[in-house]
């Protein structure tokens, strides 16, 4: 937590709790992945380098005792929440593997990607393992419905996933479009933690799990949008992961699904000629490419408006909250939400 | 179930119930897919094409028939074998989607493959969303023993191809080694079927459900042990998917793991050669090879090693349920057992 944002005095309990917290989690998933099998054990320790931010994991304890509203940090993990911390992160892990083959990123967190390592099919049977690993751990609970909601968000997922893909090379893609796609996407698991954890903490009963959903929903959207921001703008170095891969692939991100919504013709017909010179033959390679289509963005405000609107979403994601008691967990979620549009990683 | 097993006439009303089973399976299929997505939509209408025989539902409803013991047939489906019988087909599907992305199949039951038709990414993401799909119908059950037992067979599907993959272009692959692959890639889904279908019939207590699960088991290495020798032997108008992709993958099946370990050093040698033949530059095409493997794997008596080896199996599965009380049901699972040697599809 300590690289995701700066953390004031008052809150350094806090963080010694959910470092804890993400020893656990760590240690949970290493026991959910054991396998007699060489080549398996081989497999999820690499995956292991993957564990960067934790951002899940971090979600699910904050939304717990935001949801709960006590000052004091609890100096215990409870089972239950470390479990589905551990079991979003899990499915998380598995959706980052799986994305690697479709993108044929060579990087992930400055680390080579299962995919470029040992293959695509092992990276997609180990996603497959990462998956099955991550319902067998949430169907061990009580009841049934934290495997209900997972499994649920694993659908969604894919169906965002689906959706992208059928949409790709579309020049035409407008941006009620793109929010469905992240919503579903990338933020929809977000916004399962963020429930999940609240709903563990209080119950079925009050406003906070659906409060906190918001909030993870907005947070997950705003994180897509700044993720789009750094394929465009980024310093590879500091995001740890292949860039350009977005346009590369014909993923339309929200600075260009503006652009073009907003260029006049000439300007529009020279962008999608760049968007569709694949070899470089016409405007260079991709360096240069990336280059010529940054001073376009600019010229119709698309990185602006970009920011702008994933600015609002920070400010929806804390609205959607305020009503919460002020504690130490509620501090550091609005900080959470500041960092995600502020990050350069 | 008329194409699996030539049915006696008294056997007529069991295979009557199985194919009104078999039509819930399929409903129950398509309403746990359904998305208001229509790309999703279109990919889910074309997986509808690889229900072929339902061999996993099947066993589902016979194994809860043959564990109850009744001679009457029932005449009403219950909801929750149609819900154990549509997860263990979902799985199966899932598993087959993301098979043939790694064998870079094109045809699978006489039909164009996902991959082939609409992508690898496509392939990958639909395969997830079988798999979430299968996961969130098992949630909505009242307790969480499917749930637990479908996503731990999940694991062990992935750690057996996981282990397969491993020893690609291994030519010293030893028979242990390959039955531990097939066990788990292969049977443990059958298996796994046969138990849950038993068990929802006569709950945790009596041996049915375990006798059950052995004869699945052996039912699925045997079937694996045929689909090795149809890889090398069989007629593909016939058998319906793209044959030869196992030596193509490298992945040594029984017949000649058995040949190279039996074959003398002179004849050895002349196999692996033409197995490493890939480009057919010294051998000669891929259907000139597969006749010069055959023949190979003759002299060495390897075909007939595997049969005998698939046959035994058949007679293991057998002996597993010999003890439950002669009904249609059991007769049928053992018709089942019969056929999986003698197909040729």
């Amino acid at each position: 937590m300590a690289t995701l944002v700066d953390i004031p005095e008052e809150l350094i309990p806090l963080q010694g709790f959910l470092a804890e917290g993400m020893g656990l989690v760590e240690g949970r998933m290493q026991k959910q992945l054991a396998s007699d099998l060489p080549p398996v054990q081989r497999l999820c320790k690499h995956v292991e380098r993957y564990h960067g931010k934790m951002i899940r994991p971090a979600l699910v304890f904050l939304s717990g005792l935001a949801s709960r509203g006590e000052d004091r940090v609890p100096t215990v993990h409870d089972e239950k929440a470390v479990v589905i911390a551990s079991v979003c992160e899990m499915v998380h892990l598995a959706t980052l593997v799986h994305d690697d083959v479709l993108d044929e990123a060579d990087t992930r967190r400055r680390t080579q990607t299962v995919n470029s390592l040992r293959g695509n099919e092992a990276a997609v049977i180990l996603g497959d393992y990462l998956f099955s690993a991550a319902f067998n751990l949430c169907s061990q609970l009580s009841d049934q419905r934290t495997s209900l909601r997972i499994a649920e968000v694993g659908m969604t997922l894919c169906a965002g996933e689906l959706l992208q893909l059928d949409h790709r090379e579309d020049f035409s893609l407008d941006e009620p479009t793109y929010f469905e796609i992240v919503k579903r996407k990338t933020a929809s698991l977000i916004g399962a933690a963020c429930e999940l954890g609240a709903r563990h903490a209080v119950g079925t009963s009050g406003e906070s799990p659906a409060r906190l959903e918001r909030f993870g929903m907005a947070l997950g959207v705003a994180f897509q949008i700044q993720d789009d921001l750094l394929d465009l703008t980024g310093d590879q170095a500091v995001v740890g992961k292949s860039l350009g891969k977005d346009l590369e692939k014909g993923k339309l991100t929200l600075p260009i699904i503006h652009h073009l919504a907003s260029a006049e013709a000439t300007q529009r017909g020279r962008t999608l000629a760049i968007l569709a010179d694949a070899t470089g033959e016409r405007f260079g390679d991709a360096h240069t490419r990336g280059g010529l289509l940054r001073s376009a963005l600019e010229q119709t405000g698309s990185i602006e408006h970009a920011r702008g609107v994933a600015e609002g979403l920070v400010r929806e994601a804390r609205e959607a909250i305020a009503p919460l008691k002020e504690t130490p967990a509620k501090k550091m979620l609005n900080l959470m939400a500041d960092a995600v549009v502020t990050r350069s990683w």
